[in-house]
């Protein structure tokens, strides 16, 4: 029996994953008997069969990162980040939090490792913010990082530290970079990707979206299902099958903005389709430009992390997921 | 008019890049009136036309790196750092001086920037350690760092802070990953590669010298002489034909243990080489063995960093550099 900490647990992915974890009862070889969801914010309540515990804090607080691991999970997942463009606008805000916050994270291990052989699993969450222009059309697992955002820097530094605290025996980690989940439920925000999923996620329920770059952009995509999926299996996976590199680019499914369209299309017709008004914006399609198109996730495959099948596949899971009715 | 600063100003490269730029009284456009060798023990005295000030103290005690920049040097050197084997025997201390030293060091330049605009030149002495295998045979500057030492990890963080705080404006800076120095002058020393620089050091003035791995070891090799050139260049290139990537591979000679013994023998006879006792270690091999052999340094080459000629070129350079008589 042991515990299971999701850091960042009040989050989009996090509380999907702690309802995944407290329905399958068991993670990593653990049967789990608390599951502790830990945020800036309050969690909101979740059905379950087990001891839910919701905690509020600052992982960058003194003693902060140490309570957390008093208790000694077995399996945590370090989810929580400042996102990309506040990490921008607030460059020691951001610093702050993906840097010096998953270094505590990791240290607080280390400590608790040296005084009792403690060796949880730790599961964090990378991003593709990680890779920058120049990049070929199709990125591989040897791809160099450069990432051109703090934020993707914050991500690469957290991806060597968990390496390293990894090989060194202090804990068992793996870092998952997340393809650009889409179709991101919720309100429309202000993240330049935010137009991969609201061209979308609007027009389906009878709203307008602006699209600020051309239809032939491509990028790289998971639903949430499939994101949640990523999250559980590195949970589950053996250790002594990952080998040395601990972090992994997370398969997806590549597909340009038309082909997002035509998806949209064949679901909801043409008349979703005349919700999406094109707006190119220069600063937009200036970012975009230098985001990764695809990827051979070579490795992640063969560990058995598990992609979408198809762009339809990812419009469908939003549908059944978010229960959308779609006029006939 | 300016200053230049060397952190690490004592070590074997500094005080070589100190005598360097003193001669040389300028650098990066800017015309040299003092230099600061700044390092954790007294910098030797050196003979220069200029100001030399030798200043002794820690990176990371509080202020020490704000005092290192109240003066505003124009261009500053940063190639302080625990060395790879002390950094993997005492973790807090490796990651205190190798990366919150180097983050102290960005932060001051920072704020200084934030007051008054100051954008200097940073030049950052990375390593071949970044990298660990699984390798190409050769290779590129594409290749994902993956350090397999705390003190790796160190400075692959390093070069990440590097760029992005390039990338915001707060500094210049360039990160240059060093071949392994060879012939490294001095006595020997207990880090896995010394023998590299051993078997030739110790034949050349009649000493005997340990193999401790096979003949057919192939690693990359700079002369001290080479390096300087690199560090010097690192200060002169102008910062618009670097580039968004600011982290460079250095050009080096690419070589076999056999191939650099057989370089002894040409300039010092088969009784030099005889001085060399082949005596396997396992352990040395396995660390070795997880090392890179060559590259392909096309960025740096284009840049204008130039290596030695030749594995001769480099025993040359070494024989001359230290005056060393060769018996008939």
């Amino acid at each position: 029996m042991g515990e299971c900490l999701i850091i960042g647990g009040a989050g989009m992915l996090g509380l999907r994953l702690a309802k995944a974890l407290a329905a399958k009862g068991a993670i990593g070889g653990t049967q789990l008997d608390a599951l502790t969801l830990f945020d800036v914010v309050e969690a909101p309540t979740i059905e379950a069969a087990i001891e839910v515990t919701t905690r509020t804090g600052d992982l960058t607080a003194p003693g902060a990162a140490d309570a957390l691991i008093a208790s000694r999970p077995a399996i945590i997942y370090h989810l929580a980040a400042i996102v990309s463009g506040e990490a921008e606008r607030d460059f020691d805000k951001g610093y702050r939090i993906n840097l010096d916050g998953t270094r505590h994270l990791f240290e607080a291990i280390r400590q608790e490792h040296l005084r009792t052989g403690y060796c949880p699993r730790v599961v964090f969450s990378s991003s593709l913010a990680v890779f920058g222009a120049p990049l070929p059309d199709v990125i591989g697992d040897d791809q160099v990082l450069t990432p051109m955002s703090s934020y993707g820097t914050q991500k690469a530094i957290g991806e060597l530290l968990l390496a390293d605290y990894t090989r060194r025996g202090f804990m068992d980690g793996i870092g998952i970079r997340l393809p650009t989940i889409c179709i991101r439920p919720g309100k429309p925000n202000a993240a330049a990707s935010g137009f991969f999923s609201s061209i979308l996620r609007e027009p389906l329920v009878g709203e307008d979206a602006v699209l600020p770059v051309s239809p032939d952009v491509r990028h790289w995509f998971a639903s949430p299902r499939a994101a949640i999926g990523f999250l559980v299996h590195a949970g589950d996976i053996a250790a002594d099958t990952i080998g040395t590199r601990r972090n992994l680019t997370m398969p997806g499914v590549t597909a340009t903005v038309a082909e997002e369209i035509e998806a949209l299309r064949r679901v909801a017709g043409d008349a979703a389709v005349a919700r999406i008004r094109h707006e190119p914006d220069a600063a937009i399609d200036a970012i975009i430009s230098t985001w990764p198109k695809a990827f051979d996730a070579r490795r992640a495959l063969e560990l058995g992390f598990t992609p979408d099948m198809s762009f339809d596949a990812i419009l469908d899971a939003h549908i059944a997921d978010e229960q959308i009715e779609l006029s006939a």
